[in-house]
C-alpha cells in the first residue's frame, strides 16, 4: 500500500468510526426531534427516527412553538405538501430553535413547484438553517433562486454531481451545511466537500425517503451540533447503508422500505466499520 | 374451440396486450401525477404510483395550482378526509387541468357521509372529470345524487353489479368514464361496459386501496388520454393482479399491502399476458 | 392447586373468554368507528381497525359532524398533531356522540407539549369521554392538570405503575374509564384496577401504536358500551398479543408492524384463550 492510499484508508476508517459514534450517541441520548414535515412523510420520518433511537415529535401548531420548541434537541422543517397555514409555524419554530441554540434542518422539497414555494424556502433560508438537504434539482434551483424548467415535482431530474458547485455557493451565501442527495450524496460547508456513497437506487422508488433522511440528519446534528458537516455526512451514509442491507432481502420497494427500517434499528459496529463509505472529495 | 369462444379468447388476449403496453408506457414516460388526496391515502397512493413507474406529486396549496398544474400529466382529486380549505384547490386544479387538456380523475370517497360532501362532489363532477371511480355505494349515491341510508363510511354496502346501471347513467350525464370497484370492477362510458376481474377480497382490509387505484388510473390515463375507458380498465386489472400476486405469499392484510406493491413494481409481460382478465360485457 | 390460585386461574380464563367474545363481535358487527386523529397515525389506526374487523372512517370536517357522527358506532378523538381548526370538530363530534349515546374515546397525546394542548384536552375531558387512554406521562399530567417538566413529546418518561393512582383519580373526577399503557397496561374505573400484560417493548419503536390501540378500544367499546372497563382491557390485551405474535417473526420495528397487523387479522380462539393475560389487581 503506497502512502496516499494508506492515508485514504485511514481517513475512511476514521469516518466509519465517527458514524458509529454518532449513531451510538443518538441511541443513548434519544434526542427529541421536532418535525414540521409534509403529510406524506410523517409516518416514514417518525419510524426512521424511532428505528435510529431518536424521539420524534410531529408538532406544528403555532400555539405550541413557544412552549415546545425550546425543549427539543433539534428541528426539521420540510416544505412538501406546503400549506399557507403552516408557514408561520415553520418560521416561528426556526426562530425559536435559533434562540435556544438548537440546530435545525431544512428540506426544500420540490422548491421549483411554484414561485410561492420558492419564496417560502428563500424566507426560511434567511432564518439560518444549520443544514439544508435536497436532491440535485432542488439545490440547483434554490441556489440559483430561480426555477428550473424541467424540474418535475419532488423527483430529481439532475445528478448530484451537477449540483456540487451550486451547493458550495448556497452554503457560502446561507451559512448552512448543504447536502445534495443522489447516487453519491455530497455535503459541503462551502469549502470542503464530502461524499457519502452508500445507498441503492430503489430507495428512490419509496416515497419520502428523502424527507426521512432529512429527519435523520436532524437527529444526528442534535447530538453533535458543532460538527454539522460530519453529522450530516454520517446520517446520509448510515441511511444509505440501511438501504443496502435492506436490499439484500427486498423483493421490491415496499419490502425494501420495511427491511431498511429494520436494518437501521439493528445496525451494529462491525457492519458500520466495514461498510460505511464516506470520503472527503475536496 | 367454437367461433364465439375463439372471438372471446382473442378479445381477452387483446386486452392483456393493451394492459402491458400501457404499463410499459407509464414506466417509460414516468407521468407526473398531481394528487389532491386524502390524508390516509397519501403514503399508499404515492408508493403505488412510484411502484408503477409514475412520479407522484402531492401538491394541494391554492397558491401553487397556476404554476404547477399546467405542467402535470394528470390530476387525481380524492375527497376522503375532506376539509373546506381544500375545496378551492380541488376546483382550481380541475379547471387548470381542463384548460391544459390534461386528464383528471375524481374519487368521491364516502360521498354519502354528509350533504356537504355530496354537494362538493356534485360541484366537482360539473368540472368534467375524465374518470370517476368509486365503490358501488358511492357510484349509486352520486348517480342518484341522493343519500343512501345504509351507506357506511368509505366501505361499500353494495355489490358492484348493483351499480352498473347507475354508472352508465352517471357516465351519460357527466361525460366521464365511470368505474365501479368490487369483486368485478365495471367500467363504462355510458354505452359500453367493460369488466375487470382481477383482485382478491383481502385488498378491502387494507386502508386506501381504492384511493391508490384511483391514483393509478390517473397515471394510466396520463399516457393515453384519448382512450380513458381502456386505460381505466387496464389500471384496475393491473392493480388487482398485483393483489393476486401479493396474496400468494401474504399472511394477512399488512403483508398483502407490501407484497402487492412489490408485485406491481416487478410485473412482467408474461404474467400480464397470462393473467389479466378484462372483457367487454355489453 | 390451592383455592386462591384456582380462583385466579378461573378469573384469567374468564377474561380470555371475554376477549375472544368481544373480538368476535367486532368481526361480526364491523362497527363504524369515526376517528378524528392525528396525521401520523391515520394509516396505522385505519389498518388496525380493518384488521380487527371494524370499519374506520376518518371524518373530521365540522360540516359533516351533524350528518355523520349520529350514525357511527363509536368515536375516537386523538390530539396528536393538534391544529386549531380541528378543535371545533373534536368538540362537536364528542357532543354529537354523547347525544346519540355512542361511546367515545380520548387519546391525550403529548398533553404536556404546551399549555394550549393541555387546555384543549381538559376541555375535551369535560365532554365526558367513555374512555381516556394515554401513557404514564400523559395520564399523570392530565390527572394533575399541570405540566411535567421532564415529559418528552409523545414518548413516555414514566412507568405505567407510577400512574395508577393518578389514573384512579382521573377516572373519579372525569367519570371515564382510564387506561395507562406501559409494560403492563392498567385500566380503572376509579375503584377497580385491571392489569393487561400482553405486548412487547419493541412496539414502542413503531410510531402511532398508542394511537392505534386507542382506535381499537373505540371498536371494542362500540360493541359493548355498557362494559367499557372490560372492553378496554380486552382491546389492550389483544393488541399486545398481536404484537407478541408479530414479534415471533419480526426482525425489527417495521417487520413487527406488519406481522402485528397480520396477526391481529388472523387471531383465533385458541390463541386468545391460551395467551391473553388480564387480571384484576384491586
Amino acid at each position: 500500500m503506497d502512502e496516499e492510499s494508506e492515508t485514504t484508508a485511514t481517513a475512511a476508517a476514521s469516518w466509519a468510526k465517527r458514524a458509529w459514534e454518532l449513531l451510538s450517541m443518538v441511541r443513548r441520548r434519544a434526542p427529541l426531534v421536532q418535525c414540521i414535515t409534509n403529510l406524506v412523510s410523517m409516518d416514514l420520518a417518525a419510524n426512521v427516527l424511532l428505528a435510529a433511537g431518536a424521539s420524534p415529535a410531529m408538532v406544528h401548531a403555532i400555539q405550541e412553538i413557544d412552549d415546545f420548541t425550546p425543549n427539543v434537541d433539534s428541528l426539521c422543517v420540510n416544505v412538501g405538501t406546503l400549506a399557507e397555514s403552516w408557514i408561520p409555524s415553520m418560521r416561528a419554530a426556526a426562530a425559536a430553535a435559533e434562540r435556544a441554540r438548537r440546530p435545525w434542518v431544512l428540506d426544500p422539497v420540490a422548491v421549483s413547484a411554484s414561485e410561492w414555494r420558492m419564496g417560502t424556502c428563500l424566507g426560511l433560508v434567511e432564518l439560518r438553517p444549520t443544514v439544508i438537504r435536497g436532491n440535485a434539482s432542488e439545490i440547483l434551483a434554490l441556489s440559483s433562486a430561480c426555477r428550473i424548467r424541467d424540474a418535475k415535482g419532488a423527483d430529481s431530474a439532475h445528478e448530484s454531481t451537477d449540483a456540487v458547485e451550486a451547493a458550495k455557493s448556497l452554503a457560502q451565501s446561507s451559512g448552512a451545511i448543504v447536502a445534495v442527495s443522489g447516487a453519491v450524496d455530497f455535503v459541503t460547508d462551502g469549502q470542503k466537500v464530502v461524499g457519502a456513497s452508500n445507498g441503492v437506487p430503489m430507495m428512490q422508488r419509496i416515497t419520502a425517503t428523502g424527507c426521512a433522511v432529512t429527519a435523520l440528519i436532524a437527529a444526528f446534528v442534535a447530538v453533535d451540533p458543532s460538527n454539522a458537516l460530519e453529522a450530516t455526512s454520517c446520517a446520509l451514509s448510515i441511511f444509505g447503508l440501511a438501504g443496502e442491507l435492506g436490499m439484500e432481502t427486498a423483493k421490491g420497494p415496499a419490502s425494501l422500505r420495511m427491511h431498511m427500517i429494520d436494518a437501521l434499528h439493528c445496525l451494529d459496529e462491525n457492519t458500520i466499520l466495514s461498510r460505511i463509505r464516506i470520503s472527503q472529495r475536496s
